[in-house]
């Protein structure tokens, strides 16, 4: 077991990365105070793990709350549930809410524990690849609204994460390839040695190498911890971790949220953007089709068909990242080297947006 | 016009009070950076003072939203109203929502401010009594959920308070009664002088005398600014701002949130922790028949028809305030010094709860 700490003062916390961890009672014990849990989890992994947790707090007074799985889930009406749940319990503010799932699972489980009481503790135990190296990792919980994704919710940090990188067996070959998408991303930005060792390694990967598993999420966690530690509420250097989001997000959201998993909507994102930055010159050509093509290794969508470019375009200024300097994009200045700034002409947007839509990976690069 | 300030860090705010501050164009201008502004309302304050605070940002991309009047629109329903106006708009980040109103709509509007795209900035621009003393300052916003009140909510500050006493002018007498519930609290738990000045006071309060609201007013301001900056997040001595709001909570969802305005029921809650404090020998017998007069010199109700004893204490146990150690309350030990406490025998709980309950105030005592 790796274990490292997100250092936020008062609210730090830490992150415990390994196989086999969801069986380790006294460590699920440990990371809670509280007396009283809701075990928030889905249809899709309550019959694999959801009896393991319970068996850890069956000391305790426990409920446990089965929503319906997938991102359309992720709305007001899911949170509302939560709620109602944690009074029909009769719980106090010193209650825990345990998210159990993915980042649909811990954003909205998150946001829940950030209202109910104007704050509650809760404990991510995150069980896809997605969610143990970017979801649950920094205290951003939310829901979407109809027309945009995440545009409510909270910052509010978990009492602790447990990533038991088992449970990455029982996920589908498409969830894997979404988590990779954001493992790929934390190289783009931070980490040119990572991304390189990713380019070696996606095999071992996609196999489900245990060793190179462990590896992967604890780069991730540590990369991303220390941005978080050093900009919680996203005032600067956090937005580099939207690398590939602005453009995904539009993506995702014009697909209705269930045609896309994030991930793959990222992937697609990320091309843009290393796409943008190489129209732009702050990227060589060559390193902007290093990404393409270790996203396809990965399993990954890199072009959306069906969509139109000022859909896209128009949906981007929707944007949470758009603010009052008008849009802006994290871009690259090298592999390992991200930047925040305000968006091109457009007519660049538009041609690295409509390489992103046409025809095979091949014809538009 | 008096000025004081929230001592929060970078999350400081000033609170200005005074006649007139409405038509201080540069004053509300200067409040806020921010270029896009929602301006939530209701149906009450819209046709009073919309106009004027419309004009002081007509150069600024502007919405207005006016919602029905009342605790009973506190609630998720309104709030995704105003999410869903802010998206319609097109706003950012960087948006500012304006409160302009009571309680609820400070309430409401400020849980908006802290969950839409994870916090933007808001104003409060508080026009009733209670709102001016209490739920403008400190930063607490919530809705109401069916079964109890404030459930759901967030701690987030807003950029300014500005508090024009002149639109007391246009309060109905009862909710400027239901005002001086908590002014009469801030008194009770911390500062007795202010406390005996009200009972001399308390005439020129009811006749809108402009020396004495703004008196009272900033004086309570400062004793909660001075509160929350050294607990803002209630992890302890804020907790004696809820004196009375256990009983009171309790009252008010009884009701239906419809039957008692929240001074109303917060000032038969303070009678009856009055009431508790003197049975348990904590206060003086005819201090707590002073804190019956004054509130029943305020106009306030101090008993509660048509409830059980029981209904209130089961409702009680479902307040927010009530954690793992079981139920506490706020009860004073002088007028102006106020405790939180375990409950005390439950015994003594039912005496002072019937005995506000029970026909005259004068029969209770």
């Amino acid at each position: 077991m790796r274990t490292l700490t997100v250092e936020l003062g008062a609210r730090s916390y830490p992150i415990h990365i390994g196989p086999g961890l969801l069986s380790d009672e006294k460590l699920l014990q440990g990371a809670v105070d509280a007396e009283q849990l809701l075990i928030v989890t889905n249809t899709t992994v309550a019959p694999l793990y959801l009896a393991s947790v319970e068996s850890a707090f069956s000391g305790r007074k426990l409920r446990s709350l089965v929503l319906p799985d997938g991102e359309e889930h992720k709305n007001i009406a899911s949170f509302v549930r939560i709620i109602d749940e944690l009074i029909a319990a009769g719980f106090h503010r010193d209650a825990c809410i345990v998210a159990l799932g993915g980042g649909v699972i811990g954003d909205l489980a998150g946001f829940a524990a950030a209202a109910f009481q104007r704050g509650i503790d809760f404990l991510q135990i995150p069980t896809t690849l997605l969610a143990q190296v970017d979801s649950s990792v920094g205290g951003k919980t939310a829901v979407n609204h109809p027309r945009a994704k995440n545009m409510i919710g909270a910052f509010h940090q978990p009492v602790a994460v447990i990533a038991d990188t088992r449970t990455l067996a029982t996920l589908p070959p498409r969830e894997l390839a979404a988590g990779l998408a954001e493992v790929i991303k934390h190289g783009l930005i931070e980490d040119y040695a990572f991304f390189a060792w990713l380019e070696q390694g996606i095999d071992d990967l996609l196999a489900q190498d245990g060793e190179a598993l462990t590896r992967a999420i604890t780069r991730c966690c540590e990369i991303k911890a220390g941005i978080v530690a050093v900009d919680e509420r996203e005032q600067g250097r956090r937005a580099l971790l939207n690398f590939g989001h602005t453009f995904g997000h539009a993506i995702e959201a014009l697909g209705g949220y269930g045609m896309w998993l994030h991930g793959e909507a990222i992937a697609i994102g990320m091309r843009m953007a290393a796409d943008t930055s190489a129209r732009l010159g702050l990227l060589d050509k060559r390193d902007s089709e290093r990404v393409v093509d270790l996203l396809g290794r990965a399993g990954l969508p890199t072009t959306a068909q069906g969509l139109a470019v000022d859909e896209i375009l128009d949906r981007m200024q929707l944007d949470k990242k758009a603010g009052r300097q008008g849009l802006r994009l994290v871009l690259l200045r090298a592999l390992g080297e991200a930047l925040l700034m305000p968006a091109p002409d457009e007519s660049i947007l538009r041609e690295a947006i409509a390489a992103g839509l046409a025809g095979s990976p091949a014809a538009a690069r």
